[in-house]
């Protein structure tokens, strides 16, 4: 029972003790020096808006998530501040955020359940009370959106880090190894998949190997050390790591294991890629290894000639980040940065680089490598994969997952920082 | 210049356009498909209580701060909830607080200044701005009040885990190392310590060897991703890891170096603690290594018979936690508890064991041990080192700092949990 609960409770009783028989009041009782029952009350009854019992940033701290007005949907594309987060972890309140159309579900976690069935032993179904009877985990990983930094959002001259790659955040996720979970099910011979379902109106649904489910998934109640954010899947949300947006199946509801993927409510084409032989991924699970700089970035300004070091993020749905390179002369040269240690598997990993900005045009870039060798393409690359022009991603409508080639900002003679994703 | 700003600023613009030459409105412009510039601006002026600028956790998550309301110093003595926290990292908003009665000041870190001086080659001063330009940090380390889980604030029966226990947090601290920094002023022969000022009204001081300095000290801006919080030392913390509470100087504002320690406002010996010989350390600076269990824990109540797992934190000034014991019979028997790994250095570190409760009276306690092979203390071996008896700790007004004996939880046959602190 929460303190507060505990003291509305007491308070009533005391209360009608009062009423009865002449007892103290509650307010005497709790300036009572030996009694430790009231000690934590405080002089009122607390609210969260009592910064004594729940914090408040600096008045000074003024960072906010930002969001696309022209779509209806005002709980969808909601982006990260990547400019202003310090070290590799996202504040709660400023995880990005898509719904895909629906509501954020109110869910009450003690009537919440999630059914485990399909081709199992034996089909089991969890309060979160039983859930957190299990040994927990915690892990830092990424979850990105697969349209994330994609056409055509990313191709605004102005433009800024939040716009065009603010839709991956990086949480501190605790919960139960979906593993633990099967275990107690057991697994049926034949078993290849699971679709996991989420609890909103839509009840969005995601085909997923089972593999995966054994090898690192989490069903995660917790974020960043308190409860798993409304916006994020409260209570219970199937953390896939490394794996696109959807994967990550939130106000989790239930998992089914088969023998194939079913074709699901975000198991659609619009969410892979092409292959070099032009045909379509159907399935494409990992986020490509990416990083971006978010200091200096677009719609910035140099404060002035001199020392102005870079810093960015890398990440990769192959695991670990080893390897970031920057350059600041369009991508003629490269130097490594140094990698803010350790680099967590799946994890936001942050990047600097001493620079000296003598005051003239310059383009700088970053390009990651992850633990595999795989390094973030150009987009002259990623061109030749998908066979098109440049001018393709000026003129399509629709976005394209899975969309991570290298990102140069362009630094004028006078500093101001514009978005030259399609210059080089 | 964030979003906000720029939104405000570019308002002004259109709106005193609109007024000399028809110029469209910001509204209409806003919502034209083409143009990037108001993308992230939302419908209407973005404030922070816009949930879709800045995030809300449920309303069903209700965990609060405590504090002690005989304290007049109303922001002095706020304790975090440890029986709610997930996993190892502790909220912001829920971090533990004490001023030691000075209000939090309210500083503009664009006007922050820091300096460096004393026994140096080259007195330094540092802006904000400045700081921010070397290479960064980002470590997991708990800050303990040395005062934590003390008599006499322990003594009571009723005692949740807040109340024992909740003066220590764990964060991500994210800035730059001090040894970094003194690599700039460069260290003169013969400084063997430095003195940390803050900028609160009181200007609280505090000595610290050099040596800690070097090693591994940081000058902290970040605080799980955003800016230290204000209680927490915005825009400025010096971090001493494992160290107490006090050497974490908050609102940093300057460090001298010398060759002997000051007599600062928190070198005094109620910060100390008596040697096996009787005498008394003047500086001690070390947490010793602690360990609590935080559920079940002091005021919950068992809800029934059955399988109810034991989980807790542990943490220690000497490093990281190698070692979690449990008993369940009041410490005639102990078995080891897993650690959610991995365990950082100077960080809570989660342990867990399962166990089945019969529903007869149980005393349960937690027993860890660090990298250096220290083990938690029972009472009985602390109060053979202070030469006194059990009593002594019921009667004392004051409270001794370094306090880390084994904390017992009664368990009783109907299921209710009290502070078994000194009945064994």
């Amino acid at each position: 029972m929460s303190d507060r609960r505990r003291f509305l409770k007491s308070s009533a009783a005391v209360i009608g003790g009062v009423a009865v028989g002449g007892i103290k009041p509650a307010v005497a009782q709790r300036m009572d020096d030996t009694s430790g029952e009231y000690w934590s009350l405080g002089y009122e009854p607390n609210t969260p808006d009592d910064p004594r019992v729940y914090g408040q940033r600096s008045r000074y701290v003024t960072s906010l998530r930002t969001y696309n007005p022209k779509r209806t949907r005002a709980t969808d594309d909601i982006h990260t501040p990547l400019q202003d987060i310090e070290g590799f972890v996202t504040p709660a309140p400023l995880h990005f955020n898509v719904n895909h159309g629906s509501a954020i579900p109110d869910i009450d976690p003690s009537t919440h359940k999630f059914m485990i069935h399909g081709m199992v032993d034996k089909p089991l179904v969890f309060t979160m009370e039983e859930l957190k009877r299990f040994p927990s985990v915690s892990r830092f990983h990424f979850v990105e959106c697969s349209y994330n930094a994609a056409p055509p959002e990313r191709r605004y001259p102005d433009a800024t880090v939040a716009r065009t790659h603010g839709q991956t955040s990086c949480s501190l996720w605790t919960g139960v190894p979906l593993s633990v979970l099967l275990k107690e099910t057991g697994i049926k011979d034949g078993a290849t998949w699971i679709v996991a379902e989420g609890g909103e109106a839509k009840k969005r649904t995601k085909s997923i190997p089972l593999s995966k489910a054994l090898d690192d998934a989490i069903v995660a109640w917790g974020q960043n050390g308190e409860p798993v954010r409304p916006e994020q899947g409260f209570p219970l949300r199937l953390v896939t790591p490394g794996y696109e947006g959807p994967a990550n199946v939130k106000w989790l509801r239930r998992i089914k294991l088969g023998a194939q993927p079913w074709i699901a409510h975000a198991d659609n084409p619009g969410h892979t890629t092409l292959r070099p032989d032009g045909k379509g991924r159907w399935f494409e699970f990992e986020m490509g290894v990416n990083s971006v700089i978010t200091r200096p970035s677009g719609g910035q300004q140099m404060p002035g000639r001199g020392f102005h070091p870079i810093t960015g993020l890398a990440w990769s749905g192959g695991g670990a980040i080893t390897r970031v390179e920057v350059s600041t002369d369009g991508g003629r040269t490269w130097d490594d940065a140094q990698l803010e240690g350790p680099a967590h598997r799946f994890a936001h990993t942050r990047f600097y680089m001493p620079w000296k900005w003598q005051g003239g045009e310059a383009v700088i870039m970053s390009r990651a490598t992850d633990e595999h060798g795989d390094v973030q393409p150009s987009l002259h690359e990623l061109n030749q994969i998908y066979g098109v022009q440049t001018d393709y991603w000026l003129k399509i409508k629709d976005s394209r997952g899975h969309f991570n080639p290298i990102q140069p900002w362009r630094i004028t003679a006078e500093g101001s920082i514009t978005n030259a994703v399609w210059e080089i």
